[in-house]
């Protein structure tokens, strides 16, 4: 049985926060025939405006501390001004597209993250997602685009890392879906020598992973994102692209990235 | 044929901004057996948040002047914390909801306000509602809440009344559907002498309406709204209550309320 192709692509925050670079993404976002879905982090912009309120930001590891007030920021951002922005965009391009949080039709559930050390607040991890949901808007030949705001079904929204929300759906999707899982990145793709955009790997198997990393020849601030691609790919995810979301053509191509599958 | 049943609820910003209100509201909502639609507006938030941003407010006639920076802001809170909050504490109710703004799916098309005298930026006078698009989701049993946000399909989000949005939402479904179009109200309803809750008018038809008007007999500060539900009527809508939202129930079985209907 041929299984019908799903992209899902998500893009983060340093091409969410650059206008043209972002409108130029969407027209080429837009253009492509599969079906398809964006799910999109935040950027600077939930920061600046938590400034402007006077809300401290806590960043740790890269992962926002979401307080109450951070949590009502990062709500109206993302859910609110980046979704809806993008929906216009796309719709704009006439491609019909439609956006929503996890909250909406019960699409993403999740629970509010177990303090370990760590308190990240209003922070969600994935329970599940509502295949059904995204199956009928996808069949309605619409565009669908995500923002990284879950809710735990008790009346609580929550922050919820926007790759890890790609993952998931990549992964949910995979049941019903040839999906291919596109990581926007700020690199080329995965590189030997961080410093060297030469470097790049262009294919990367499940053993050659192994050997690089055995062997130590892969930058080690990759690996976690690797991780959890080679993850995908063993939860039935197609193929993993990683590289630059403004080359969203040849990284589907396999002309730039680095695309990571079972060959 | 007998016409399915819809209700279309709006509430205004009086209800939004009272957490204890909301919550009392929601549960009725959530409760109800019809199928439905709530368009929220938009309450102090936006002032408030605007305030913070230090970006200056202007209101003329109740009405918020929409310039680049203003639309940021409600766009944010509308479509962003009060949609996703309102939808988040239905899903907790059990009642499966799904909220967006005019741009998701092309809902809600509209274009610009032409400046006659007065400029009020980016506010959007309403040019089509997408029937197919609600009525789909309707179909799959869920409650949809409407943000007060619309668009004008070449990119740019627009500000609307969320009064218009919904007279246009139960204008447009009435096709399909058995509508009732009620309006939040931060009065009883209709009242003869407004300083008298006990002056209510329980139920108006066009020619009783006609009559208090002539004679003066009605509240001059009432006509507006009262000319729009009466335009809702000849627009095919089955009937327009206007009361206190948190009677829900009463305004529905016409304890409380104005009814406003062809008998």
């Amino acid at each position: 049985m041929t299984m019908e192709k799903l992209l899902v692509v998500k893009i983060g925050g340093q091409i969410v926060d650059d206008t043209a670079g972002l409108e130029d993404f969407l027209k080429k976002f837009a253009r492509l025939p599969h079906k398809k879905i964006l799910v999109h982090g935040g950027g600077r912009m939930a920061t600046q405006i938590a400034e402007s309120m006077h809300i401290p930001q806590q960043m740790v590891e890269g992962r926002r501390i979401t307080d109450t007030e951070t949590l009502k920021v990062v709500t109206m951002v993302y859910a609110g001004y980046i979704n809806k922005n993008i929906v216009a965009g796309l719709q704009s391009l006439g491609c019909s597209a439609a956006g929503f949080c996890g909250a909406d039709g019960d699409s993403i559930r999740a629970h509010k993250r177990v303090k370990s050390g760590l308190d990240y607040g209003f922070a969600g991890d994935i329970d599940k997602v509502n295949v059904e949901w995204f199956s009928s808007l996808l069949d309605r030949n619409l565009a669908l685009v995500v923002a990284p705001i879950t809710h735990d079904g008790k009346n609580q929204l929550l922050n919820t890392n926007a790759d890890t929300i790609a993952q998931e759906i990549a992964r949910a999707m995979s049941a019903a879906y040839e999906v291919t899982l596109v990581y926007g990145f700020e690199k080329t793709g995965v590189l030997l020598d961080v410093e060297d955009e030469n470097s790049l790997i262009k294919k990367l198997a499940p053993a050659h992973f192994q050997h690089l990393k055995e062997s130590k020849k892969i930058f080690a601030g990759m690996i976690p994102k690797l991780e959890n691609a080679f993850t995908a790919l063993g939860q039935g995810v197609h193929r993993v692209i990683i590289g630059k979301a403004e080359a969203l053509d040849q990284l589907l191509t396999g002309e730039s990235g680095t695309t990571i599958s079972h060959e």
